[in-house]
Formats: structure tokens, sequence, C-alpha cells
């Protein structure tokens, strides 16, 4: 190492920065290609990288590097949710909303592929990665609510409407983005109110979510 | 064949049946246990038939099992959603959800099984049958709601309305059936209304199917 600084195209780079440079290329790819149709000399070419460093950090081949971009990918979605508990509480999910389809904009097919499962992924694993996102999104919800130990109504209803968006999201890509990524938040925001209002007809717990979030706005 | 009726135990059965007797014993042993753990040997001995038997219908082996058992069981769901177009609309969606909720309840840990894909599965084929029953879903539910051709957000309340009941139910499996199911099925229809109703606002095409659905109660 010296103490000026390198040219960027010969930068050293440390463990941890080489192998999220490797990352951010491996989700680029996935972006517009399925994960079985990357490969880790796709991802080397794309780096700008020596195809041995690759396999170097990837020495699990094809099925690590998913793993990982999947990994670093759900890591990403739970920084969306990851919203200050200041102000009043739709808006905060509309703005959680906003990063999340930022997120699913940027990353397209990748984003299907990576949550849908390739052909080549071994699921009982990639699964759990996924299923995290989701219970993390759900008790950040849940958090955000007031809602400490929630009885299984409202803990259902928040799980329903997480997958809910993430249909949404998944048809919305699909379809090829008609509606305005705002309008879809707005939608979505407003989707979760009336499924917690429909929840709170029988559920007293989940009536007092309702009139917590109708009471701040 | 003689003209006289053999006895159960050794009956012989037409190819048809004889697959058919074999993937209820697979729908049988996937109700307690994962994909992963149901091998051709546990159908044979389930079934009561030579394992040689199970391995002429199934050549191809576990997965090949899996996927008929998979196909087996959509062809089953899509059957759920088989309503006579008579009478109001709601009462004809609930009907639909107590077959589905019968069936869910029937194969328990199998239908999750079935339905998330367990680990030794080839899942671009077996997602496209689990999408299929998904697609044929909804496309039931739109014609139901006189919606030929709909447009963009009908279609997306409805396919978002119907992974959440997926979720529900996958929810409702793992909590042990807390709630009656004639509980759910309500709370899902009530789901379902109130989601027409919140894209009826911007949508006037599903703001006539709102009229329709509760001018016919």
């Amino acid at each position: 190492m010296t103490p000026t600084a390198p040219t960027p195209a010969y930068r050293r780079l440390g463990v941890e920065e080489r192998r999220s440079q490797l990352l951010d290329a491996a989700l680029s790819l996935f972006a517009h290609r399925a994960p079985d149709e990357v490969s880790l000399d796709d991802v080397a070419e794309a780096a700008g990288v020596s195809r041995p460093l690759v396999y170097r950090y990837f020495p699990g081949g094809k099925q690590q590097l998913y793993e990982a971009a999947l990994r670093s990918a759900a890591d990403e979605l739970r920084d969306c949710f990851d919203e200050p508990r200041e102000g009043p509480l739709l808006p905060r999910l509309a703005r959680a909303l906003d990063r999340y389809l930022a997120f699913v904009e940027g990353h397209g097919t990748g984003f299907s592929a990576l949550l849908q499962g390739g052909s080549v992924v071994e699921t009982s694993r990639t699964t759990a990665i996924v299923d995290g996102v989701r219970r993390a999104a759900a008790e950040h919800i849940l958090s955000h609510l007031g809602a400490a130990g929630p009885g299984p109504r409202l803990r259902m209803t928040v799980r329903m409407w997480i997958t809910a968006v993430e249909a949404a999201s998944l048809i919305w890509l699909d379809e090829d983005r008609q509606l305005p990524a705002d309008e879809l938040r707005d939608w979505l925001v407003e989707q979760f109110l009336a499924a917690l209002e429909v929840t709170a007809r029988r559920d007293a717990e989940t009536g007092a979510v309702v009139r917590a979030l109708s009471g701040d706005g």
C-alpha cells in the first residue's frame, strides 16, 4: 500500500469493499437477466476484474453468488423500511414505500428473479432469506404502529398487506410500470388503511391502531 | 379381466385410475411431510402396491412425483373456484373460499410445502404450475365480476387479494388455525370488498364493479 491515492482502475480494495463491488456488479446483471443466465465470468467482466478473483470470492460458484446477491438485496430492502419514528404514521409508511418502489424500479428484472427464485437455486435457503425480509418488514410496521405482541388478526392483516405489496410490485414491473410510482404508493397506503379498518370490525387491538392512524393525519 | 368384481386388495386398475390412486397416496403423505421427505417407496407403502409399480408410473423419480402431485393439487384448487354463475356475487365468492379453505385444511403441511416449493424441486416449472392456479383464480373472479378485458387497476386489485388470501391461509395453517374457518372466510370476503372500494376511488371500472356488488347483496 502506498500513501498516495492509487488510480481507480488499479485501486486495491479491502476484502469487504471488493466483495461489495462484485455483488453490485452481480446485482446490476440480475437487473437484466435471470439468475440462471449470469455466470461468474460475466460478473468478472462487469466488475473489470480477473476471473480467478471472482472465483476466490465465490468458490461455491453460481449458487453462492446468487445467495450472496440475494442477501445483499435483502439488506438493501430492510434498509427501505428503516424509517425514523417521527411525525404521523401514514406518511412514514409512504416514505418507506417510496424507497421500496425505487429499489424495485432500480433492480427491475433482477428484483423479480431474485424474489421469485430462479431455476438454479436451492430454494429452501433462498426462501428463508426472502421470508426474513417479509418478517422484518412486518415487525417494522407493527412496531411503528405501537403493537408490541400483536394478536393474530392484526399480525395477519399486516402480513397479508406486505404480500399484496410484493405482488403489486411484481405486476407493476411486469406491466412496464403503467401506473406512476407515486400513484401506486398512495393506493398501497390506502389499501393498508382499508385492510386495517376491515379487521378493526372484529378486533379491538386493530381498532385502536386505526384510531391512532386517523387521529394523527 | 373377469366379469365378476375382483376383491379390492387385488383389484386391477386402469392406468389413469392407478395413477390417481398413487397421487392421492402421495398427497396424503405431503399433508404431513415436506416433499423432500417423501420417497417413492413411501408412496408404494401408503398405496399398498409394489415399489416397481410406483417406479413404472414415475420413472423420473421424486421430482416427477412431486410435480405430478402439484399438478393434481393445482387441478383440485382450480375446481374450488368453479362456482355456478347464479345468485349474488359475494356469496359465490364465500362458497369458493369455503371450498378453498377446506382444501387447505385437508392438505395441511402438504399445502404449504407444495405451494412454497421444497428444496428438491426445480422451481421454474413448479412455480409456473402454482402461478397458473393464481391466474386461473383471477380469471374466474374477473369473469364473475363481469369484467371482460379488465384494466390494470382492477386486475391488480384482484391479483393482490388472491396473493393475500394465499398468505393468510399459510399463516392460518402455521398458527394452527386459531381463527374458525368461517370467520376467516367472512373476513377475506370483507377484505376483498374493501380493496375494491379503495381502487374504485381512482378507477371507474372498479367503481361499477363495487356498485354491482353492493346492489345484489
